[in-house]
């Protein structure tokens, strides 16, 4: 089979056959001869991004990447393995929360993360701010945390949908990354892999969201709801606002700090309501409780301490130090905080979680590009959020840096973050549309 | 600047800057660490094949093309320098004959011509037919050609638009050669660097051609005569039919044999007509004559036998050996020759270009890829034409053949190339539009 034969095939809007896809991802695995080259992959993603693919194309897509790397059964672990994904925000620590909150339930929760990259947070970085965590378990040691703790907090292994890291890197560099066929691929292959049989999805959506609009975030979780269930995995997807960020702390370790609050009970109303929705769902997809009885088991898991006390072993069991759960000047700290004050008094009518997360990229808590370092101790803390009323003296956003050249450009930046009004805005909902 | 970014200005349906152009362009001639790989290349024509470019976008393309290489400087050479440029067909020997017409009537032809590929001949093939004949002059030899003969045909040397090469190549193998921005640069850089003042050009439509509709072949004219004329070449463009093949003989030995017999007054009408109408307009283009006036002056050159000197002289020159205008046995001949015959009496209704071409190909008269050898003797004679009358035994085609299991497998090609009717269709016109 010819390259050019598979690429006008969707250049001419055409559906490619279980053969014409099996050859591209076979081809984006392993790049070994097969006559398929990098321009040829990248013509062909182009095309799938301007001619789009149905949703059986999708499935087989997805299937074919998932089959290119090593599938993970975990049949031999009593109980029912649900994961969450989220497709990326500012503030977003829910899985901190979720995974403990689901755990605590009987959800078996093996999950497979990702980085933060452009301004988006991700989880692993959050879970190394903690002194010793370890993610790059060994497929044994994350059997045993799943056995004991009943959660597994790690990054993806190399031989997990190969074809995707491939598909992705290309895909970065040439424009083919905003399609929904494709991402729906990657994200499904990779949970494919897991030996999960449900999977809840949290499709963001808005200024600090990759989808923009209502309309791209259900057309994605519709997707990812089609191509999963094609594929023998139940998927729930809700749909939430990414206009602000989650919560009030964004950056790696004091993200760490909100999350241990809200598994304390304090935390905010936003992150926590979120992460206990999702968990419900979790439950469900589990087959443990359904509908109100399933959230009220979470609720029950947060107020008795059951939550925390499943991080608490989650530390413990990937090396972390378990005192910072009581002790959070054991997390890296970094040296100075300045606050971003009003200036004018007014009610904040919103903040724009992307410019929030691209500062605190600037500030070293964020990457440009997948290889560089970041520094776990830098963030900002949002001290007003919309609908809040602040005098001309009081503080918006709170820098925690450690250069203070990277501090100067990151105020500059949250300069043109937020909007002040003359009267609060309705509060606008978390949960914008449900999928199951 | 970021690939990344051009290509997305183009996947969303915008317009390239000269900038964005340029980088692309010198990427291709050189892709020497400037950032662009071949994958970013292949991203972007897929993504100009799908979403257009601009006439103006088209243009800057083209000189940017152009100017990737080096641009011959014919100043120095007295006269107007005028070529022609076929989009390709079956048994198109033109060039063979308009060359030498042309040249005796005073116009300078610095052709630089290409070679066949798939079902489709070219000149330099057919040329090299002839024992001697050199196609790679140095500029040197070339010029002395075009002083003393008025004609040199030879191929494109390397530093001629080197970033078309890159592009053509990828386009090759990514199903992304039939865009007409991108066939419009690729035909006219190499023209613009040919350091002529005009260009005819044949646009070849129908079953044998590039370009299979009308819309399609007027849509390509239409670009090449804006774009060349954007960038001070004066282009008159001709669209002209290629559902059967042209003239009788296909193959390369054999189509220099029917060209001397044009020269000599002795060709078939089709071909003689459109050499003669396609001359006629170089004249033109060269300010000699117009009109009924430059026709007459082509059909002169034809009937004074001094177009058939300039080709005696023209090959003498390029040391290739002029007995052959007199000898055809010096060209070189396959061993054997098989008729296919009708089989049912009818009258031919037509005839595909296409499938003669491959079975030429077949035969070994042309390429799958641009590496392969070919063998110059083979090819078709094509005894019946659309609208002659065949009894049972008569011949159709006549295969020129040097191996049995490639004769028998054109001849099963040829088999589905013609059709039989009752009565002979209407003749159909040889040109079916003209733009200047």
């Amino acid at each position: 089979m010819r390259p050019g034969d598979v690429i006008q095939t969707k250049r001419d809007g055409g559906e490619l056959s279980h053969a014409q896809i099996a050859a591209f991802v076979n081809a984006a695995a392993r790049l070994d001869g097969s006559g398929w080259e990098k321009y040829h992959l990248t013509a062909l993603l182009m095309a799938i991004y301007l001619k789009g693919m149905t949703p059986a194309e999708t499935a087989h897509l997805t299937r074919a990447m998932a089959e290119s790397g090593t599938r993970l059964d975990l049949a031999d672990i009593a109980g029912p393995k649900v994961d969450k994904h989220s497709t990326g925000g500012v503030g977003d620590k829910t899985s901190l929360i979720l995974g403990p909150l689901a755990a605590a339930c009987g959800v078996v929760v093996p999950m497979m993360s990702g980085r933060g990259l452009g301004h988006s947070g991700g989880t692993l970085d959050k879970l190394e701010s903690i002194p010793g965590f370890n993610v790059n378990l060994t497929e044994a040691q994350f059997r045993a945390a799943l056995r004991k703790v009943g959660l597994g907090m790690i990054g993806q292994t190399a031989d997990i949908a190969p074809a995707d890291k491939t598909l992705y890197a290309l895909r970065d560099v040439t424009a083919t990354v905003e399609s929904i066929p494709l991402i729906t691929a990657s994200i499904l292959s990779k949970k494919l892999a897991e030996g999960i049989s449900g999977l809840v999805m949290d499709v963001k959506c808005g200024a600090g969201a990759f989808m923009k609009t209502r309309e791209q975030a259900r057309a994605l979780a519709e997707s990812l709801v089609a191509v999963g269930t094609a594929n023998g995995l139940r998927v729930s997807a809700l749909i939430t606002a990414m206009d602000a960020p989650l919560g009030r702390y964004v950056g790696n370790a004091l993200e760490v700090i909100e999350s241990i609050e809200a598994l304390k009970g304090n935390g905010p109303a936003d992150l926590t309501d979120l992460s206990v929705k999702l968990a419900a769902r979790m439950v469900e997809l589990a087959g443990i409780a359904t509908g109100p009885d399933a959230e009220a088991k979470v609720r029950t898991a947060l107020s008795s301490g059951a939550g925390l006390d499943v991080f608490r072993k989650c530390i413990e069991q990937q090396g972390g130090d378990p005192r910072v759960i009581d002790d959070y000047s054991r997390l890296p700290r970094a040296p100075g905080t300045v606050p971003f004050v009003a200036g004018t008094a007014g009610s904040i009518t919103s903040i724009n979680a992307e410019q929030v997360g691209i500062a605190v990229r600037v500030l070293g808590g964020g990457r440009n590009r997948a290889e560089d370092e970041i520094d776990h101790r830098v963030g900002i803390i949002v001290r007003a959020k919309p609908g809040e009323y602040v005098t001309a003296d009081q503080t918006v956003f709170e820098l925690h840096g450690c250069d203070a050249a990277k501090m100067s450009q990151a105020a500059a930046i949250l300069s043109g973050a937020y909007t002040l009004g003359e009267a609060p805005p309705p509060e606008p909902p978390l949960v914008l549309g449900e999928l199951t």
